[in-house]
Parts: structure tokens; C-alpha cells; sequence
């Protein structure tokens, strides 16, 4: 018997340890030398769904207080209510008893034949056909690596890869396809993933720069059809330093699967690279 | 020299006691008999501010694990990061040693002064006159009291105030002005309340019940106006007993001042009131 390991579990895998869980940053789900958020994000859940006994996140909000670094960390998982329908915990994830991400994960099961009750006619976002976007590559022009970009295939729609070519659009938005690169069939810990996998949005305002994330909540809203997620990210406003980014995740089957937030730090006419 | 107390201050005062805080759930910041959710996380966001010793909230997630009760509360905060532009806290609402309400709250200072560097074309949401507007009631036809309308001054768009004569619109959607009663000016934790002082987008739905919130968070963009608030919600998808809201708030210069998100519970054909 062949058991399949993927990837993604193995660099979010969590060992209980003691009253804690014991887990590994990977050197490589990284966009520069920082962890990915959505990557630590579904880090935290695995841990919270060890905690809880549930099998799904539904919402899962993180502050990340500071970036941590690859290497050992320590997870704090402390359940705060279990209930029939939805249990919740607390996650701290810890590196060297400094805090760097507090997560609150709330879950439960998601009914795999769950139909819309109701839904808004604006329907699944316009995308370019796969085979006419932009291949994301771990190599930026710059020379920063995005580690998670060998993991994950990330198919950029032209109309918001401006910036690539230093054209950016002038406005907060990114849009692509998404899947794991080693066949990994999308999950709701994937979904956590899938949800912060486009470059920062302020990209597109030709702003080149690590956008570091306050905080990120993720609604896991259904269990996703095998194949490609279409994400699409929007954000309304840039002031102070801040800016916001609504992201949405749909299947193949044209179903709404997560939708994510974040608040995140960039400013305008502050370098490139 | 006269010091003028409002309501929602009076209601949302947190008390430093011992390593803990200690605050008065208020019976009349309710929804049926249960407090409503923007009131709770202002006054988590109080307590953290205190832990933070920063000045304003700018992004709060809070998980709803059991509804507290009206009556004594203790708030337990942790700073979890002291940072010179942001600070992070934790802050449990615990009630007879059963967590309540879990909050994350990443505070600093927002300047007064600030301009968009860029903001989406789409504006601020369409609403009709304050004088065209249904006037938000604290006792409703059902019988079900409203308590926070006696403190705060609600005026629904007729657009989608239709679930108020028996015909919803049929569509995850709610608008409505909003101030305080009293005459307190609209401040970051006001617009915690403000965010959610909508009644649940659900009824437009026809579903006319408790929409209980599992996690609501809120970005705060911007230090408002005096005068009214321009509040709008919309979601996207009811499947499988959950709904998402999204709301902003924008203030009478034309600002978008706040972001509020919601995952909420309502099933269709669950009978009324």
C-alpha cells in the first residue's frame, strides 16, 4: 500500500506535544524569507482541528504580531468552546516564547452536497482562460524568491499582471487560477492557502514590497471541487499606510468556496524591490 | 465644568482590576435579549486599547463562542506585541468562567489628517435621503425588543427595509444611516457599533430570526466626521446554515472610515420571530 504525502501536509503537519503541538516553518512556503500568511494561517487551523475534534475550518481569523522564522515552533491550541455544530479555539504560535500569530479558528463539518440556498447574481469573477495567463515564477526579476510558487501553481490573469512588466493597472486588484503543483486536491486547510496566494495587490499600484499582514479572516463556505480555484482579489482604499484586500475563491464547478481578508502595510513612493 | 458622558461610553467602560479588567454587560445594547455584536467587540477593543496603550483600533476579529448574558463580565487582556506603529492584543469576555466572546485586536494611531493615496472608483454606497428613510424602532411588530435603537438613531433605506411590511427583497442586503442618539460623535469604537447596528441582511431574506454571529471583523479605515454614518451590508452566498455580510461604513465627508465582515447563522423556512 502506497500512502500519497503531499507537499502541503507535510510542511503544515503538526505533532501534539505534551499540552502543545510541535510544527516545522518550512524554509520554502515563503514569498522572500517571510512565511507565507495563508501558509501559517492553515498551520494554525490544522492545529485548532486537532483541538476542536471538528474536520473543517468555517472562519479563521489571524493577527500576525510578528514574522517567524523557518525552523521549530511551538503551537498553543486551547480550546474555548465545543459545541455539536461548531466548536472554536485559540492558537498561538510560538518561536522562541515570542508570539508571532494569534489565530481564533472556529469549525465544524461541511456538508459535501450543500447547495446554495441563496446566492448574489454577480456569479464567479471574469478570468482569462489558464492557458492565456502569466505562470507565476519563484525567480522574481528583482532576485526575491517566492518559495511557494514551487508548490503552487499560480496562473495570473494578463489584465492584472501589469506589474510584471512594470505596467501596473493603478488599481487593487489580482486575479489567477490556483492548484497545488503535485496534484493535491483542494481542501478547506488549502483553501486557507489558496486565499493568500496572489501577490499583494498593492503590486498593481507599483508598489514592489513585502506587504506585511496584520490580520487575515478566512470563510471556508464549501468543500471544494477537485481541479483549478479561481481567485480573484479586490481592495477599496489605500491610506495611512494601510490597505485592504477582499479576496474570493471559486472551484471548478463555479461554486463560491472561501472568501478572505486582510489588512496589510504598504505606502506609496517608498522604493522598489 | 460639566463632562458629558454618552451612553455608548457609559455602556462600554472597562474597569482595571488586578491582572484583569471588569466591565458591565449592559441589558439595553441588546437585539432580542442577546447583546448585540458590535457592542461586545467595542468593548473588547476597549479593554484592549487599555492592555496597548495605543489610541485606536485598527483591525478586530472576534469569535462569539456563547452569548454572554446582561450583568458583570470580566475582560482578560494580553498584549501580545508592543510595536511603535502597532500593538497587538488578546482579549478574552469571560462570564462565569465560560468564554464569551475571543478578540484580536491590532491597535495604533490613525492620522486625522490622512488622504487616500488611492481608493476604488466604486464610491460610497447609494442611499436614500435621511428624511426618506424608515425609522429603526426599538420594539418590533413580533414583539421582539431592540434595545440598541434606543441609543442608536437607525434609518433604514426603504429599498431594504421591505422585510419590515412582510415583503423582503429577496436579496443579503441592508442600508441605513446610523448616529448615536445622544449626540456622541461617531469615534473608531463607535464604529465597531456602527458596523454592526444593521439589523441581519437575513431578513431581506424573509428569515426572520436571530442571525447568530460565529465571527465579525472590522477594519477601521479612518477617523470619521461628525454626523451620520453611511452604512451598507451586502453578502454573497446562504448554503448549509451560514451567510456572509459585508459591510462599510462611510462618513458624512465621504469617507470610507470602516470594514466589517460576518459569518452568521440562518436557515431558510425556519418559521418567524
Amino acid at each position: 500500500m502506497t500512502v500519497q504525502t503531499f507537499d502541503f501536509d507535510l510542511a503544515t503537519a503538526v505533532r501534539p506535544n505534551g499540552e502543545r503541538f510541535s510544527a516545522t516553518i518550512d524554509p520554502d512556503w515563503t514569498v522572500g524569507n517571510r512565511p507565507n500568511g495563508g501558509y501559517l494561517l492553515a498551520l494554525a487551523a490544522r492545529a485548532a482541528l486537532m483541538a476542536t475534534g471538528q474536520p473543517h475550518p468555517l472562519a479563521v481569523s489571524g493577527h500576525f504580531v510578528a514574522p517567524p522564522s523557518a525552523g521549530p515552533a511551538e503551537l498553543d491550541a486551547r480550546l474555548l468552546r465545543s459545541g455539536r455544530s461548531v466548536s472554536s479555539a485559540r492558537v498561538t504560535l510560538v518561536q522562541q516564547a515570542q508570539p508571532c500569530l494569534e489565530a481564533l479558528v472556529s469549525a465544524g463539518r461541511l456538508d459535501p452536497d450543500a447547495q446554495p440556498d441563496w446566492e448574489a447574481a454577480s456569479g464567479p469573477p471574469e478570468l482569462a482562460p489558464v492557458q492565456e495567463c502569466v505562470r507565476g515564477r519563484s525567480e522574481l526579476p528583482g532576485g526575491v524568491r517566492v518559495g511557494i510558487l514551487d508548490h503552487l501553481d499560480l496562473r495570473l490573469d494578463p489584465a492584472t499582471a501589469g506589474w510584471f512588466k512594470g505596467k501596473p493597472a493603478g488599481k487593487l486588484e489580482m486575479r489567477g487560477w490556483v492548484r497545488f503543483n503535485d496534484g493535491r486536491p483542494p481542501d478547506p486547510l488549502g483553501l486557507l492557502q489558496a486565499v493568500d496566494a496572489l501577490p499583494p495587490a498593492s503590486f498593481e499600484l507599483g508598489i514592489m514590497r513585502w506587504a506585511p499582514t496584520v490580520e487575515m479572516s478566512v470563510y471556508v463556505r464549501g468543500l471544494p471541487a477537485d481541479g483549478w480555484l479561481r481567485c480573484a482579489v479586490r481592495g477599496k482604499l489605500l491610506q495611512g499606510g494601510w490597505f485592504d484586500e477582499e479576496a474570493e475563491v471559486w472551484d471548478e464547478g463555479g461554486r463560491l468556496v472561501a472568501q478572505g481578508r486582510q489588512l496589510a502595510g504598504a505606502r506609496l513612493g517608498r522604493g522598489r524591490g
